[in-house]
């Protein structure tokens, strides 16, 4: 559980989680449950990138399937950061080639994600890599 | 089994979900597995609309632990098709706020959603349902 605390010290290293996340040393409970509902779902996997045993970079991996397009199975990228030291050594391009290869592994036809249309810079990064921004994506807060 | 033919014939009954979907009177075993596979995992629900018995309207929505936003549980809405003579009813808006509810008692902070660009009329209906395009969506197909 200590890992836990460094990957929400990640989500908070960044212009739009800074405003999201509570990285106190006192982690909050909030993100125990969650890691928790990660862990007992078999179709969610947290994923992390290490250098010399420290954790540098996290994504969450779902999988869902769906009716559409045939019964495909899809795999939904979510929460990609990567500790700001790193940023730009090809840790991001490693994550995401390790994330569609575990799509492929589980059998889906599609792999998709969701970028904050302020987030220019991943972007690009998302098109390198083949991805097309093909929707819209709307979010609703409750 | 007699819905789902009846489900899937809705999701070929679409300018896009024409050319990606095999509506046939035998019907593909590609959605017979997927549907067991919604089935079997709490997290999904595919959830249709009816009216005097007969199935208008389908969607498909999944409920998401995540770390980001302090561990909050994301709702998300996927494969949403009203039957094209019920377009313009209020099915779909029923459909979304009842979807939407049921967010609300799974107690997610967040419903989202994304939409193929080339489907303006659809984005004009979910931004009068209060949804804000504030993310691409992006699709990787494997």
């Amino acid at each position: 559980m200590d890992d836990l605390g460094t990957i929400v010290a990640l989500l908070a290293d960044d212009p739009i989680g800074r405003g999201r996340e509570n990285p106190g040393t006192q982690l909050d409970t909030c993100y125990r449950d969650a890691f928790a509902a990660i862990e007992r779902d078999p179709n969610q996997l947290l994923a992390v990138a290490e250098r010399s045993g420290r954790v540098i970079g996290v994504l969450q991996l779902s999988f869902i399937p769906g009716l559409t397009r045939r019964g495909m199975w899809r795999g939904q990228i979510e929460g990609v950061r990567v500790a700001a030291e790193e940023r730009g050594s090809g840790v991001g391009r490693a994550m995401l080639e390790w994330a569609v290869g575990e799509c492929r592994k589980r059998g889906c036809g599609l792999v998709q994600l969701t970028s904050d249309k302020r987030r220019s810079a991943a972007h690009s990064f998302y098109e390198a890599l083949g991805f097309e921004a093909t929707h819209q994506g709307y979010k609703l807060s409750l």
